[in-house]
This record gives structure tokens, C-alpha cells and sequence, in this order.
């Protein structure tokens, strides 16, 4: 093994960046194993194999020098003493990851704002297709989005010069706050760096300023979501995914009194599956619940004006009321806190919180992750404000959106390819296996010229590793033909696992699986059929001046 | 007490948005003594005291009507028993900033880039001068910069529309984060959304990975390093402020094999004060820690490249080697950890680490605050790389600015306000109080056009209060002029403490300190001398194809 590794550092690419420490903390049998599996080691083993073979057994060799030089040395505070290793640790959890299939390789992709949704890789004339972009909307080459940026950026400038106390607040972020108030009908937005930012804020707050709270969280929340429950130091119930007689359990175990809140999502990103609003409201009131509600891969796409899937469910009441609300409580009112981001369907960068007043003046009077940050830059709130305003009184682009998904989807499950059912705009194609995943998605680039990122661990549970396919309103029929050929060569290439495939194991990721019956599409036959024409007679006419004093922001 | 809470209800533009609740918890003795000198609620109150004083005393009341509808309800899981009160809690902790004066008004403050360093509020007519943005060089306005941004913007769309491993990675990350690794002399750089997430995410994942790791942190350190501390579990030692002495006991409190981190910055934003990088470069060697260094306040400011305090250390020696390292080992070197930000000298926003091949992809694989997050827009990471080569083959931007900090700082002293001694370019000027120091910031605003933020808590701690003066290249002398003047008429009519009052108090902030010795200036004769032709000389021309592969990223 001593051998192998030092013959690995001289033949090795990857190898000769790492330090010996790192390299011996490799477990020898599993890289022989690799080793003779690589392209460049295989023949140089092959050759040499003579010379490994009569090295002196090397874990026992590299074990006693290592007791010599660190490991057991007397620990008292002397200063010849050895440090902790640290590039050691660096080099070695690096390892582990390459050794998984969970090391990631980033793709370079410049997506052309005039050529979507065309991207070029390195070189300029390397143009490949994306498909699992979160510009779900293509507002990012929006050209009234573009052109409010441009103008933003030359009279007020490259970025914001402070947080929002300190020279960094401005007619922009009050802009930007009024339109997403106003969007989401509550009375005050927040806008933050991300909305990774604002889970992490809002939900660690919570749980530090309020005594006893206990967090009910979906299992399949987001990253964002499980960083800012463990920060809140709160009690925590995770609750099944989506499994409202789970979470009614937990909650039946508090008195009513104890404070609590639901942290869910609306629409979860990589699975497509869409939770059930109103009846986590419902239990929400039942229990004495506060809401907390991530759109961030909703808004935008769902409701007649964009304010995501909270929105959608009264969906001919929002159409005909425009900016009040309905008469009546609507399940958009019942939510307590929804998150959002600038950074999908809105085609920009940032976060944001929308929710009563009291909630977002105590967020912006505590939150550390609000208060202690540069604003973002004048041209990106003007930009995610215009890209709110467009898609408010803009149907086209999420029927389209819609249409195109439903396309993709029914022309996979015609060739047999294990699509996730859902009832969203998600495309997760089930592959199940890290490396294969990768090789798929390497196949895809290289020989189709089509992106499609292979999802892996940490973003889903290993051995549901997927491809994530995410149309756009850009994706015509044209170009969803030419993906399909290619997904199908793919399969064929690589042998991946198919519908029946899945059936024969009894099922993964809700595909194959016997008496399994798909949710409806939130979106319907009545709603994909109204015009652009149809809904501008009920949209509102925002006027800004207005918004600012309502939503509370210009206090 | 609830008579005064019914009636400010009516009359007061903030009561009549505050709940019963909220108004409640307020504490009525001290509510009483202020709506006397409020304007609106004062006048009422003197037309209508017979009646106020006429009513039951209002704590008892309020208390006993509390008890029968909440408080002490039983607690049992019954379906009519009430709930927490959440907005209760929203609300009282709102009144609780307003009651300490802490409570934050954010100023409309719209930055004109082709009018810097003015700025219009609400009006486009209503213009100030801006002398507290932390755009210190006054990049944000920088042609250059905004020219590469605007063609970034039109050719590549307004984000980045995916994480950094879904579509998100392109080249202008991959240059960014080569031009910070250069600026740096690091093997590797990783950009986050902001600096505050990249020390979160660095320190808590440091103590995640590391078995019993101890936190050696500043007292003064930002709130970021504070909260990652927090969210590391890892055990922390709180040293005094730029005390050499007192680290080194903690230090030596623990076995050299423990696993030590160093978390200092090197310029305090809001003192001024900067550490002393070598010293505790040599306590990390001696007693076997790694050094993570916040140089977000001296990034672009300081060193012949602008690659910070570190950089300034060694002078001479990285102006004579450009882009390679000189041949020993620099302060720059020394540190292991290099957080910065594009959001103040750099003009945009985001924030980066900088150190060796492997603790960058450490990060790159494990951070969830870096994987779960959308990128930065390509133009802006576009317009960020343009201010970074920018500042550092030009170095007239930052002598100026420091030359119109020791104009400021020396006339501000001449007439005897109390500017807090320090080596660098911040200009903090001590009031102590948060009342007055609001007052002072709102009189340079509504009567001489002037925008200089209060500093008040959680910022600085109480007490301390102050404002916070940051000049730049374009404020020269005679803007300077006009400030001090301004200053002067503000600490007349609002009778704020000059330097003799504080001597006669024995001193706060340093000053009026006996015996208190200032340091020199980070920046020396010397080096303000160099003219632009002279540094040119030894400037390095970036070839970014080479960087890419030298940092790493391009792996």
C-alpha cells in the first residue's frame, strides 16, 4: 500500500495534489481495488505488480512510524508536541467523498440571455442545451427585466455600499419589499441575501426568542430549513413527508398553549411533490400553530398572479380580486410566514420573507442574518421587482411553462423512462445509483449536448439519485423531441432502469409501485385554457407610491 | 395606564398599528414619561390629564383581565384552550427596541454613480452627501467595473438560475474566484452570497468536522464570526480585544494536539482598530492553531494589491513580486483562512474564502450555506473580478483615501471632537449616547445634507455610541471642509461631548485616555508616496487562462 501510494502521487493526477497524510489515511484495500480500475493507474499497476507485491506489509509500517512521530506522544502543553492534523482531515473527508460518488465536478455553463436556452461551455462555440436550470421562467433574459437592471446600474451603480441601516437601504428595497407584499397580500416583506439566508433567519429567531417552542418539520425540507431548525435550538418533531396524520400525532402530544410552528414547503424541489396547504392549516389552527411556508420553488409558477401554490388554491377568487384580497379568508391569509426567492422563476439572486407587520418588524429589529449584511445591489432588486411585476400580470409564460412539463413528462413515460409522478413542474427521471446518475448526465453534455445535472447525495437520499428535468416556457415541443431521443439513448447506453425495471423490485421513488395513484395536476384543464386577454381584464394596476405606505415598509 | 393606551391608540401614527397586546406589555410608568414629550401625544395628554389620572390604576387591571382569558388557563390539550400568543411577542418585543432607543429607522439613501458621493433620498431634488458607505473605494461607481457588468448583464442574463452545482457554475466564478486566489496568494478561492455566510459557514462547519476543536475569538469580533462560533458547537475562548497576553494563557490552557482555530479580523469596522497578524501568527505556530482571518473591512484598502492588512505587512517585498510570492514566508502566507468580501471595496456584493487547495474543497463539498444556495448573478461576479484587477494594479485609489482619512481625522480633532484613535481608515466619532447619537446623524441630514449613520446597538455596545465617518477617493478636501464645519454646528447645538469632557470622565473609546499612546498609521510616508508610474513598474499582467489552473478550481 506505502508503494501504491507513493507510485500513485508520481502517475496520478488527483494524487499528486494530496499530502501523504492524506493519503495514508486511505483504506488500502479499496484503493487497490480502484486503482486497478483506473484509466491511468490500471497499466502502470499492471506492469509493476511484481514491485508491489514484495513491499513489506504497509499499514503496520505507516502505523508505527505515525506513533513515532504523533499519534501517542505524551500530551501535556509542550511545544515540540505535534499539532492537530488538519490538512490531514482537509485531504481525507475529500477522500471519502470521491470514494462515494458524491464528490461533485462542476459544470461550466454560461447560459446566453439572447439565445435561451443555449449555454456555451468553456470555449464560446461549445453550445449545449439546458434543461435543469431554476430560471424556470427564462426571467433572466426577460428583456424588460434586462433593461430596468441596465438603467439601475448606471445611475445608482455597481452595488449597495452597506447593510440596510448603513447607507444600504433605498428606494429599491422599498420597492422590492412593497411589490412582494403586495404579491403574497401580506402587510410587509424582507428581503435577505437568499432565501437560504431568510430559512436560516427566520426559523433560528423563532425558536431563540420564543421560550419552549417546538418546530413540526416536514422530513423533506430543505437544507436551508434543517440548518435554521438545529440553529433555533427549539424542540424539534420531524414529521413524515407530507403525512398529515404523522404531523397531527406530534402536534396532539403539546398543550395548545406551547408555542409551535409548521415548517413546510410548498412545492419540494427535487421530488416535484406538492403538500397539502389548507389541511396544515387546518391543523395548524386545531393545535395553536404559526405557519412557515417556503414557496421558493413556487412563486412565480403557480396562482394567477405568481404568488406560488398558496395562492392557487383559490385561484378564481385571487384572478377576480387582483391586489385586495378576497372577501373571505383565503388560504394565502392562513399561512402566518412564507418564504420566497429572486433567484428561480424570478430570475435574479436574493430571499425574502413576506408575513404581518409585527413578524417582519421584529425580523428586521433581531435578525443577525438581516441586520449585519451588505444590501443586495440596487440593479438586482430592481430587476426581481420588474421580474414580480411582469409575472403578476403575465399569465402565458407558467401556462406555457405547464404545457411544456406535461409534454416531457407524457413523452418519458411513453418510452418507458421512470419519471417521479408529481403534480408540479418538476421532471425527476429516477436513475438510483450515484455513478450512474453522473455517467447519464456526462453522456447527455457530451455526445447529445444536452445539460441535465445529475442529483445526487447530500441534495437526496442516496440510492434515489435522479436527473432533474426542468422545463421552461423556452423548452418548445421542438426541443423536448430532441431530449427525449437523447434520454432514451441514454437509458439504452448505460442500461439504466426503466418503468418496468422499477416495477419488478416493487417500486422507487413512487414509480413501479402496485395501486399507486398520482395526485391530479395543480394546475387544470380550465386554468392552462385562460388567455392572456381573459385574465388582464381582472389584473390590477399596481400603484407603487400606494404599496410602499400599505405594506408598512416606509414607516 | 389603559385610559393612555385607548387614547394613544387614536392619536399616535404608531400606536394605532400596534395590537392590545402589545400595548399591554408595554411598561406604563415609563410610557407615561415619554408621551409627554412626544409631539403629537403630548399636547392631548396636557388637554386631557383630569381624565387619565381620573382612571384605575392600569397595571392591576390589565394583569387581572390577563389572568382570566390566558395565562394561566390550564394546560391541557384541549381544543378551545388558547394559543401562544405569537403576535404578542412580535409586537412587545418591538416596543422593547423602541422603549431602549435601539429601534433601527432606515434612511432612503439612493447612491448616484455619476454624482458620488452624492445620493438622493425619497425625492430625486432631495440630495446628501454620503460620508458612511462602506463602498470605501468608490468601486461601486467605477466605470470599468459597471462597463464589464453591463455587458455581463446583456450577454448572460440577469442570474445565475442554480446552484453551483445545478447550472449555477460558469466562468465568471471561475475567474472571480481565480482572480481571489491570485489577490491573495492562496492555491484556491470560493465564493459565497455574502461574507457573513462565508464565516458562518466556514467556523460552524470547522467545529462540526473537528472533534473537540476550541474557538479562540476576539471580543470584537462581527456578529457573522460570532453566530458560526455559535453554530461550530466547538468550545470557545473569548479573548480581550487585540490582547496578545490573554490569548496566549487560553491558548495555553490546552495540549498543542488539540485542534485550535484563531478567529480574528483585521481592521474592526467600527473601531478602526487592527490586529497584529504576525504576533498572532506566531502564537497559532507555537501552540499549533490555524488562523482564520476576517479581512472584509481591509480588502483593496491595504497592501501594494489591495489584498489587505496581511498584504500591507510585507510591502515592499509582494510590490516587488507582483503576482508570485516573495521568497520567504509573508504574513500573507502565514494565515491559513482568508475570508473577504466584493460587497465594500469591491464595490458589488458577496463574499469569499481564500486558503489551500484543500480546505477550499473541504468547504466546497461540505458548507451547506455554499451548496443549498443560488449563485451570484454572472454580472455580478463579473463586475466584482473587474474591481479586484482593477485596485490591484492601481494603487492611487486607496492613498487618497488615506490621505483624506488623516485630513478628516485631524481636522475633526482640531476642534475637538472626539475621534476614536486608530491605525486605519475608519473615522469613528464617539457621542455615548443612542438618543443623542440619532439626533446628531438626523441634524447633519435634515440641516446640512449630510448622511452619517448613528452606530448604535447591537452594533456597538451601549454606551459607546457613535458615528462612523468613512471618506473615499472622491472626498476631497473641500467636501472634507464642509463636513467638519457640519460636525462642529452639530456638537454645539445638540452639546455633544468634546475630547475635554471625556478626559474629565477619564476617557471612553480610548480617548481622553491618560497616557494612551495611538499607533502608527498602517499606511506610512513611504508608501503614500509611491506615485502610480512607480508601482506600475512591478505590477503583474494576470493571464486568467494560467490562474484557473494554478488555483485549483479548474479541476
Amino acid at each position: 500500500m506505502e508503494a501504491l501510494a507513493r507510485q500513485s502521487h508520481k502517475l496520478c493526477p488527483y494524487f499528486k495534489h494530496s499530502s501523504a497524510q492524506a493519503i495514508r489515511a486511505i483504506d488500502g484495500s479499496s484503493l487497490s481495488a480502484q486503482a486497478v480500475r483506473c484509466p491511468v493507474m490500471g497499466p502502470a499497476l499492471e506492469s509493476k505488480r511484481s514491485y508491489v507485491s514484495s513491499s513489506k506489509p504497509a499499514k503496520a509500517q505507516v502505523a508505527t512510524a505515525e506513533v513515532e512521530e504523533t499519534d501517542f506522544y505524551p500530551v501535556e502543553h509542550a511545544s515540540n508536541e505535534a499539532s492537530f492534523d488538519y490538512q490531514g482531515l482537509f485531504e481525507s473527508e475529500v477522500v471519502k467523498k470521491r470514494d462515494d460518488n458524491s464528490y461533485r465536478f462542476f459544470n461550466n455553463i454560461n447560459r446566453l440571455a439572447k439565445q435561451f436556452p443555449m449555454a456555451h461551455r468553456a470555449v464560446e462555440e461549445d453550445k449545449v442545451t439546458v434543461w435543469c436550470s431554476n430560471d424556470y421562467l427564462a426571467m433572466s433574459k426577460n428583456e424588460q427585466v434586462i433593461d430596468v437592471m441596465a438603467k439601475a446600474l448606471q445611475k445608482y451603480g455597481a452595488g449597495a455600499g452597506g447593510t440596510r441601516n448603513i447607507a444600504g437601504h433605498n428606494k429599491h428595497a422599498i420597492n422590492l419589499e412593497s411589490e412582494l407584499a403586495a404579491l403574497h397580500k401580506k402587510e410587509a416583506a424582507l428581503v435577505f441575501s437568499s432565501c437560504y439566508v431568510a430559512n436560516d433567519a427566520v426559523l433560528s429567531l423563532l425558536g431563540q426568542k420564543m421560550k419552549d417552542l417546538v418546530i413540526f418539520s416536514d422530513e423533506m425540507n430543505h437544507a436551508s430549513m434543517i440548518v435554521g431548525i438545529q440553529h433555533s435550538k427549539a424542540k424539534k418533531e420531524i414529521f413524515k413527508h407530507n403525512d398529515l396524520q404523522d404531523l397531527e400525532e406530534r402536534l396532539a402530544k403539546y398543550p395548545k398553549s406551547t408555542p409551535k410552528v409548521i415548517a413546510f414547503e410548498s412545492v419540494y424541489s427535487m421530488s416535484g411533490s406538492v403538500s397539502d396547504i389548507p389541511k396544515i392549516c387546518d391543523l395548524a389552527e386545531k393545535y395553536g400553530c404559526i405557519t412557515f411556508l417556503d414557496e421558493v420553488h413556487a412563486v412565480g409558477l403557480y396562482g394567477p398572479h405568481g404568488a406560488g401554490v398558496a395562492e392557487h388554491y383559490d385561484f378564481e377568487a385571487h384572478r377576480a380580486s387582483g391586489i385586495r384580497s378576497p372577501d373571505f379568508k383565503t388560504t394565502l391569509d392562513r399561512v402566518d410566514i412564507i418564504t420566497g426567492t429572486l433567484g428561480k422563476s424570478f430570475g435574479t439572486v436574493g430571499g425574502y420573507v413576506a408575513a404581518n407587520r409585527a413578524i417582519v418588524d421584529w425580523l428586521r429589529s433581531y435578525s443577525p442574518g438581516f441586520i449585519f449584511t451588505t444590501s443586495l445591489p440596487p440593479a438586482v432588486m430592481a430587476g426581481a421587482a420588474e421580474a414580480i411585476r411582469y409575472q403578476r400580470s403575465y399569465l402565458k409564460d407558467r401556462q406555457l411553462q405547464q404545457i411544456h412539463t406535461t409534454y416531457v413528462k407524457d413523452q418519458l413515460e411513453a418510452i418507458g423512462v421512470p419519471v417521479m409522478p408529481n403534480p408540479s413542474h418538476i421532471v425527476p427521471i429516477v436513475v438510483g445509483d450515484a455513478a450512474k446518475a453522473k455517467a447519464a448526465s456526462d453522456l447527455l453534455m457530451n455526445k447529445h449536448k444536452i445539460y441535465v445535472q445529475a442529483i445526487n447525495f447530500p441534495t437526496v437520499p442516496r440510492g434515489t439519485e435522479r436527473l432533474r428535468i426542468t422545463p421552461t416556457p423556452g423548452h418548445h415541443q421542438e426541443l423536448s423531441d430532441i431530449l427525449i431521443e437523447a434520454v432514451e439513448d441514454v437509458y439504452k447506453t448505460l442500461d439504466l432502469p426503466r418503468i418496468s425495471d422499477l416495477e419488478a423490485r416493487g417500486g422507487l421513488c413512487n414509480v413501479g409501485v402496485e395501486g399507486y395513484v398520482p395526485e391530479t395536476n395543480l394546475w387544470t384543464e380550465q386554468q392552462l385554457s385562460y388567455t392572456q386577454e381573459d385574465l388582464n381584464k381582472n389584473v390590477f394596476n399596481p400603484i407603487i407610491e400606494q404599496l410602499e405606505v400599505s405594506s408598512g415598509v416606509k414607516a
